[in-house]
């Protein structure tokens, strides 16, 4: 089994956690990882060759494939860049908040017919998983409604909110992905209710921290999502699908099993702190899944169209909250 | 301690089961049940004085309170014959399903200056009573979000769904009294999704069986509830308050607490089969609740402007549905 | 269907507990409730006739059955008398505490022809129910192992302590019938680990207040108990059945079904706090059975034999602990 | 930080899964790994250098300290060759069945002054760590009671069987040593009640597959410990430790969190299959840390003393078994 030689672009939180999780992965080879603000201690404590140019990877010819890592308003360029020099593409979600750009770098893919997978690790959740195969085994019969809980620990910096596209486009576009995923549907249509509660700040920079969202599915189907910027007592991740043969639901993960019994209650464990410890499997499975479609030349299992449309509904919960009334997803 | 004289109208199911409780309650004594369709056999093993005619409730000068277990398009008209009769009352919810009905009923009580309690039993549960502890005293802070997951096990007769008023009249009016009460906050505006997936019977009836109501609260706060008319494993009631302090959710209620596990997997029970089940505790409850108000001159613990409101936010709801947008709750 | 009629011997809190289910019980009657010391208060407001002196009971021929709740070293004369009297009985755990007087209180009920219950209660416990149930019907196969938890939230009062005959034979009589109950076999050998770590005053009694208890059972299978006079967090009481095809095991009983998540945790309710809220179901199902037994003329649910044997393994217990070794149980 | 340059000793499949773990871990450097029957396919996929006779270890100066993972009936002279050779050893439980050999080995390792840990790799599970933290913290105040269950998915291979030393020395050593190490305290007595209930061949081969043990600790309190040879609903894992204020338990560990809810009940996932799973991250954890003693030339934190104990306590369990009353360990 020869390795797939790969090369990375950015050394920030998320791509040191893909490049160690590839020093594990047997079959393939990290062969550089380009950050114009290298850490150099921890590429040398892992034993990684490192650029600080990203032409480094792009012109390397014994690279198949490049992990785009890089912070998210470089990622369409870098996928365009990366398809013309003929190679496959894994980046972080999202391609890009505008959906022309999205399109523009989907048409590069295409043209140059290389393969893109898009990070939504989510899907690659253990947990998840089993809810998606109780779905497509028919265990719970027909899908009536998908319920999501993700609700953050604590919101992100300021400077983080102001260009982030909106709670929508930064944190809710995970669970549009989701609700496609297990659904195996489109969304129709979307009716978000948000609201400013966790912090004023927030909603100074024009943003919200709380919402309801609603969906209608293609396949008749009904989706609601609540979301928080901050659940005090961690990272809060729920899935419950409903259907005409019952119920599936996945609860929090949670750093022991142990219950502690004292006066004070019956208390366990509280969710795993944030989604570096709770998604941590799905990190490693995700990159798993690249490198073995990229070997055996197999279909993405999150394709370049799954980025877009994710793009789309979260443009169309912006509108819904702007306008009050429930918007159709553009085609 | 003299036992507080009461009179019931009504002796089908809920009537009966009402009736029983009355009968183990120390301070009261049910002098009377009326009904026109009266089942001797279960009067008599439990050695209850009976009636077919209403009338011999509301002249008798000894009854200082009657119990209105009748249908509920006689709800109104029986509330304001008590009430010129002098009597205090408790109502099975609806009051009617017009709202100038209803406020024709509470202005005949208010006019004779009698107490009306109206039957939202779900106040009076254990679990639910508990999350509106935490609400009250702080535990989980400022509310964020209010979930209520209700579904019914299986659908009610055709004929009860052409003249209910509709599932969000029928059904979801305890849901929405449930956010009142939680939240201790008027509901602004409603937004409905409903579909019909569990039975297209139901549709052809002109109403849903399945659907995810979202509110915004005078307080801020949102509220979701999802509906359905048919949970195949029993029925789910569920309810979870969040906030800035944390979260309180009460899950459902089970015959044993026993756990099965084999290679089948780790079983525990279903949930309890149906309201008279689930809700026993708090059927006992409100009407201990009553005939104390009655006996101590209390304010009771569900006005008839709680009875009235829950209809108004089922109204809009129905009308949200009916226009695909959100609509606001009427003054 | 003809009321069962009854009278009662004894008012204390089990026989107050005990007089409350009946009245709630259709079929029956309470003539009369005997207690030298009787709670006129509480005897009003439930409308029970009373008497001062047992006899009342006794000679009353229209008492066809005797309840029996006095203080324990009463029973077995109790038991006697009612038998002599014709009369079919229901008595309170223990008969006694030593097994020849036992004998002769079971000889006096075969000689007289009446039947008699004795007060397991927990038998009729709807969790323990369904794990009789899981081994009746095979669901887990051929037991291997029984596994009691019993802790009390406090130790009883120090007189209490002096005069109960010890830890096994006031509390772990319970479990000893349980594992009868639940295996369908009787014990062959006991070995108990006794100490004591909660009160030194408990020592000093010549008692223990925490043990492990072994027994080998003629069926072949294992059972072990761990009771503790105090569980800080409340009454502990959990049982598991292993066997070749699984396992079932019942939890503690909460007063809600309620989590609270916050920073401290994700917190359940503690168990129910002592014996009467826990048990409040099998008290009144014992009854119930016993009305029906005698109505129906059938076998009581739980023998004299299951009262004396019980005993016997007490004595065995306490005698293991003395010498430190295993001991037969006595024929 | 320079890589403590590690030899092993057998590739099984527990050498296999160290190997695996340690090449996951900075800081460390698998030089060779040694086995008369390698399986090269596998060392070559994951790149290692492979040696037939264990003398490549032994004498390789460059190696700082060997990894025993050979047939436990070869892990006294390969620590005392090991020893010898001057390197700090790793060694898998147990040192030997034999504590004459046991001491031998121990004398070896200090007379060369290097370090020696056992693979109690439990104690490093994060689970029973909380466990620990739990009580050298005092959250549930001075321990009463430790319960520990553990159950195998099915019996080992008869051949196994006749060679393990019985099952106290096989599977409940591991048991054995959690008490000591979650009590911080000695064993002094212990009784064990054992039996063949699972399949006859392992009673005729002289050992049982059912045991429920009972043990006295030098600090006063009890522990028990149930183990069964097949627990058809795979590998039962569950610790509780009940002390004066309180109690702390872990349950299971299991693939997904979800829980399936239809007409059959609500169905959680049953535990993890087997050792190497469920104790995943303990294997780790105990190379990592053994590791770092030898870097940092520390104490490690399994003592070959710890080696030596939990056979002692096995051995007289298996004489209790035979003599049917409890046996005292010797010191």
């Amino acid at each position: 089994m020869r390795p797939v030689v790969l090369g990375a672009i950015g050394a920030g939180r998320i791509g040191k956690l893909h490049a160690e999780n590839i020093l594990k992965l047997p079959g393939a080879r990290l062969k550089i990882i380009a950050d114009p603000f290298m850490d150099d201690n921890w590429a040398r404590s892992w034993g990684l060759s490192t650029a600080l140019d990203t032409e480094a990877v792009f012109s390397d010819d014994e690279i198949e494939a490049v992990l785009i890592f890089s912070p998210s308003p470089l990622h369409a360029e870098q996928i365009i860049a990366a398809a013309r020099a003929g190679k496959h593409i894994f980046c972080e979600k999202p391609i890009a908040l505008d959906p022309h750009r999205i399109k523009q770098a989907l048409k590069a893919v295409a043209e140059e017919g290389v393969k893109l997978q898009v990070g939504f690790n989510r899907r690659f959740d253990p947990d998840f998983r089993r809810i998606k195969q109780a779905v497509d085994s028919g265990e719970i019969g027909r899908i009536y409604l998908i319920k999501i809980t993700a609700r953050d620990p604590a919101p992100p910096p300021m400077e983080y909110v102001k260009t982030s596209g909106g709670m929508f486009l930064d944190m809710t576009i995970h669970d549009f992905d989701m609700v496609r995923y297990l659904s195996g549907s489109e969304v129709e249509e979307v009716y978000a209710a948000g609201t400013v509660l966790v912090d004023p700040a927030i909603g100074e920079a024009g943003d919200i921290d709380t919402a309801i969202t609603t969906m209608k599915l293609k396949n008749g189907a009904l989706a609601v999502i609540d979301n928080s910027r901050q659940a005090v007592y961690g990272y809060d991740q729920r899935i419950e699908v409903f259907g005409s043969k019952g119920s599936i639901a996945a609860g929090n993960r949670t750093p022991t099993q142990t219950i502690l019994t004292t006066t004070d209650g019956v208390v366990a464990d509280k969710p795993l702190a944030f989604f570096l410890e709770r998604y941590q499997e799905s990190f490693r499975a995700e990159m798993k899944e690249f490198i073995r479609a990229v070997r055996e030349d197999r279909e993405m299992p999150v394709s370049g169209q799954d980025g877009l449309v994710s793009i789309l509904i979260g443009i169309a919960a912006n509108e819904s909250l702007k306008k009050g009334e429930p918007v159709r997803i553009a085609d």
